[in-house]
């Protein structure tokens, strides 16, 4: 059956997250923050928000869009992730988020549902952007635009400004998936052997926040604010168990190229750019 | 400052404990639940609820009554816990608790108090029953009663029934305490160096927790649903890094002896006596 491309370029009414320090810590615990990482774990010193935590409040306007637009849920993948960050993310509020489609694109095998999204604090204050690509598998051929080209850049063939591995244990899905993304993907055997994965794998988001957090160490110097935007697109599936590293490269224009890979030196999230400022 | 003491014998308003499945999660998660024990950690399997978790939805019960007994929180430690169990315990609800202070007691270098408090459903079922020990350091030599002594059996020289041993991860007592025991001593180190410890230590209740699955593993067969009580002292702390080991005895009369050690043989949860049924 194919998407709903009526509601391209529409916008959608404005949804709303409350959510106290709790939320942040559990994230943060779900990204796999370490004892270590306690501004982002103890609600003592704040807790500091991770900048990533900026896809959750958003999230329940990507579903109720994608759920608009009829994409199955079983051929839903992550494809690319962006954020724009406009200052600190409060450790609690009520934000509100409106999502506009910015395209379905015709990918051949799939077709790519771009979704931008916009979140304010209670003041209506922008807080930040986020921008999801979406994959539906068997849904494109439709004879559509096959969307604009992301830039590309190679990564430098010397040593990384930052490098971060960590092991990813096998319960982090579960653990990460309380923060509102219930795909059973990331749960059940069953499902995620009809969605075509030997067993459930990681959310591509959970990964990003793996990755952003060794973004704020490595390119931040540990200060979050200076975070301005980070993209990356999910190239390869993480298993929970698996061993993922981070490795940044920092630009003669003072931008990072940021790659992930698996223990087996497969991508995991390619196209990594993040900016400062 | 002395305890107030007029209290014991008194029962306390009913306090509501509101909560989903995905309480029931992040507590599984929080007492260590592995990825092989999905029953308890994804909803799509009901999940099935630890009977541990009964001292859950009561712990705002049992701070109510330290409050009015006015316990100073940074010399409170767990003594010693007993759950009862009348019925599996759903995986969610909106549940009451009362407490009762059964007796405060004089144990020399502090005090004992001792809270039963019980806990029903909707309908007012009874589905739980749990029995509070918490010693208050410095605040006994009062002249008052010793109280009642608890039945100790000796750990048999045979080898166990069971043994499960498991590595406590540095961020447990961080995941843990989003299950409702915010007290600083298991997140804070300042607070817990102003309690005496070199650092943040586990919470008692996780330590019983992890104790329960291997419980429910070895003693009940993987059937929680035949646990009809649990009790156990806190002997010893555990520090988040800490690996620890549950050992249980059937005994005699059906009932099993379990133990709790850490990685250097000390007593971390001792007088443990399980009943099924």
């Amino acid at each position: 059956m194919a998407l709903n491309r009526d509601l391209v370029g529409k916008t959608s009414a404005p949804l709303t997250f409350e959510y106290t320090w709790k939320d942040v810590v559990l994230y943060a615990l779900g990204v796999g923050c370490k004892a270590d990482e306690l501004d982002y774990l103890f609600e003592g010193r704040g807790p500091k928000v991770l900048p990533t935590f900026a896809a959750v409040p958003c999230f329940t306007s990507l579903m109720d869009v994608l759920m608009r637009v009829e994409a199955p849920l079983e051929k839903v993948l992550h494809g690319e992730q962006r954020i724009v960050l406009h200052r600190p993310i409060p450790p609690q509020g009520q934000l509100k988020s409106v999502s506009t489609i910015r395209g379905i694109y015709d990918k051949g095998k799939g077709a790519l549902v771009a979704v931008d999204c916009s979140t304010v604090d209670e003041k209506g204050t922008p807080l930040f952007d986020n921008s999801f690509s979406i994959f539906v598998r068997g849904e494109g051929g439709f004879g559509g635009d096959r969307g604009p080209e992301q830039e590309k850049i190679e990564a430098p063939t010397s040593a990384p400004t930052f490098e971060v591995t960590e092991a990813v244990p096998a319960e982090q899905a579960l653990l990460y998936r309380l923060s509102g993304d219930l795909n059973p993907l990331h749960a059940d055997p069953t499902f995620a052997k009809m969605a075509g994965f030997e067993r459930p794998i990681l959310h591509g988001l959970c990964t990003y926040g793996y990755a952003g957090r060794a973004i704020v160490r490595g390119a931040c110097g540990g200060d979050a604010s200076t975070l301005r935007s980070y993209g990356a697109r999910f190239s390869g599936a993480v298993v929970p168990g698996d061993t993922i590293t981070t490795r940044g490269w920092k630009l003669a224009d003072g931008r990072y190229l940021v790659n992930v890979v698996n223990q087996a030196n497969q991508p995991v999230l390619s196209h990594g750019l993040v900016e400062l400022g």
